[in-house]
């Protein structure tokens, strides 16, 4: 008799310091990898999973989405527990539950939710949980520059080239800024998001809170669709990919 | 002509993730060997720091205070600046300033502040900077029976021993206690500490929270001076100085 496949769904917190990122790479630690060989362990089947979205080399992840399907008839407890038990400790499985046998996390994905963490000043503490851009910056001109941003774009100007993407649309749905002591969180939701999109935004707003950029310009670069008009990508490690959406 | 010699006063922060401690231990990586060998390369003296109080491995520091005598006439922008240029990444000057001669940054101290982040539950993410228990407790018990800590009394019960230190005698000002969505922070406020002291009292509180002892007996392992009669010492990775105030 052959056995029937289950869809799962699991939701899984990570630490991206150590990891060469979240897609299996020969020769490297990813979050793929881990949770895959994990999975072998438990149930003995090769079993590859996809993931809401590829987070890059040190971003780290609150709640990232991974879908899969299996033969094994473990309970659901079993997949939680055992995977928290033979996976690193820089991956904590937070949930496994069953899913429609059409769910994927990539293509069912509505909404995606990232964070960024700027610091306001040098930190030797968790530098490997934020970033410092250590310029001096007008919080207030940013965050009047960042609602050119909301809405439906074509974002060219703001991701890494990648010839297999013509046509680089999302909606932005929200930015929020959440300002603390020492800390500025920057919150973006979107349909979708590109290759390193979230780290030029903010490496642009960050150009415009310095004064070498203007509001104008920043719907310029948005509208011209020429990457070179837009700021640097700022590093990966202050980026959290915070909560995945579906229907 | 002989140079007289300056006292300063150096306000610090450190990641304690990757330093054996505080103090200077052969063979190891410790933040005052860092601080003194960045002294060195600044001024060319061989200067011996005094820190507030010796920190042990993998514990951090929001403003740990030392003292030095030089003969250099640096301005203090250079000692500031010199410093963060010549330690390491995980070491951040935040203040120079000059002190009274008689100034030691250990000797005229008269409070003390540390924190200990606790997480509610299992985190993947900066776990060398917080701690999950990883049983379930009562904070409420935790917070009640803390009361009892509270004023001068012998800590030879909540400290590791030391033949050096007689009477271990200390005044806990206060204790405070903040809840967050996924962390729980402890605080205290003494005029001195004891080695391990903070991380024993957090071990002993959550015996408490968890049931295994009751206010009572936390109030008979304080009177009894028997280190056998409190909890267990936590880990380190959770514990931050905070503030060290001077007259």
């Amino acid at each position: 008799m052959e056995k029937i496949l289950r869809t799962l769904k699991l939701v899984l917190e990570y630490d991206g310091s150590d990891f060469a990122g979240w897609q299996v790479q020969p020769n490297q630690r990813t979050v793929q990898e881990e949770v895959e060989r994990g999975l072998f362990s438990l149930t003995g089947e090769r079993i590859r999973i996809t993931g809401s979205g590829r987070t890059d080399a040190g971003v780290h992840a609150l709640e990232q989405v991974a879908s899969f399907r299996c033969k094994s008839s473990l309970p659901l407890k079993a997949f939680k527990h055992g995977l928290n038990a033979s996976t690193p400790r820089d991956i904590c499985i937070l949930s496994a539950e069953e899913a429609d046998r059409k769910f994927d996390a990539r293509r069912t994905a509505i909404r995606r939710t990232y964070r960024y963490k700027l610091y306001k000043r040098a930190s030797a503490i968790a530098r490997q949980y934020g970033w410092y851009p250590n310029i001096p910056f007008e919080l207030d001109k940013m965050q009047d520059a960042a609602t050119v941003l909301l809405g439906q774009h074509n974002w060219t100007s703001f991701c890494r080239e990648n010839p297999a993407i013509t046509d680089p649309v999302a909606i932005v749905h929200e930015i929020n800024w959440v300002e603390e002591e020492h800390v500025i969180w920057f919150e973006i939701c979107a349909n979708r998001f590109f290759h390193n999109m979230v780290r030029i935004i903010i490496g642009t707003l960050l150009e415009v809170g310095r004064g070498k950029m203007n509001k104008q310009q920043l719907q310029i670069a948005l509208t011209q669709k020429q990457r070179d008009l837009a700021g640097p990508t700022i590093p990966p490690q202050g980026l959290y990919l915070v909560r995945v959406e579906y229907p």
